[in-house]
């Protein structure tokens, strides 16, 4: 039986974030777990630590991390001032998968847009996780978009 | 002959850039003109104004706007810590269009994301706009996501 809680990351929880992100087939071939004290990850962690406008957020099952993603909220002029809230970075721990904590944390992720008043919550999810989009259609969101990613060199 | 400058979008470029917005197809459908005192889009320009992650650019021609686009500088720990560029809202006056300015405007945004450290751009484009589509494509961005958007009550 699981309980799931949910918490802002904090540092302590970087390495733990780092393993879920290397779990993932397209995550092993961009990470790796270099976190020695000068790393671009705890730079990039202290950053979104210190930005009201970031949350990331742990799922844990007792004491333990069982998911996490990452939520930005976004002003905007669009959709008469419409706040946005964006997902990125969407991972459940493989050994705890098919449990539905995926859907427990996209609800925690919902109510944190609504309490921040968001009115559009936006991802975009890679073409090779047909999965990953019938779980999002189910959730409610319109595949209206496509999404489109330029790498600087 | 164009003459074309950007800046940071102040409040008194509100109303011309809801003007923008409201020429697009799209945008007619979403978008209205009052820009009272409590105006939803005036609080909603506060908040980007504030923000020193967002920076809302407009293209003048001499002393006219005539494009605007929405930036977002977001950190993140995925791809080794990444900054990633979020581009929003794009839109290029009508009697101006077919002049490259939107071309002008996207090498002024990647000036921008690399100004801030930023190793992604990222941006949706909605489906119904194919022309857009390939000026995304022609730009080195690839269409390897679905961009999706939940609207909440």
């Amino acid at each position: 039986m699981l309980h799931l809680t949910q918490r802002k990351a904090n540092i302590n929880d970087v390495k733990t974030i780092i393993e879920l992100l290397l779990e993932d087939d397209l995550g092993k071939t961009r990470e790796h777990l270099d976190l020695s004290e000068d790393s671009a990850y705890l730079k990039a962690f202290h950053l979104i630590d210190q930005d009201p406008n970031q949350y990331l957020m742990v799922i844990e099952n007792s004491d333990e991390i069982v998911a996490t993603c990452h939520l930005t909220i976004m002003p905007s002029l669009t959709f008469t001032g419409a706040t946005r809230m964006q997902i990125e970075a969407v991972r459940t721990k493989e050994k705890y998968r098919g449990q539905k904590i995926g859907q427990w944390m996209m609800d925690a992720a919902v109510d944190y847009a609504k309490s921040r008043g968001a009115s559009i919550i936006q991802l975009t999810t890679n073409k090779s996780r047909p999965r990953a989009k019938n779980f999002y259609d189910h959730n409610g969101f319109e595949n209206s978009h496509e999404g489109m990613k330029r790498y600087l060199k």
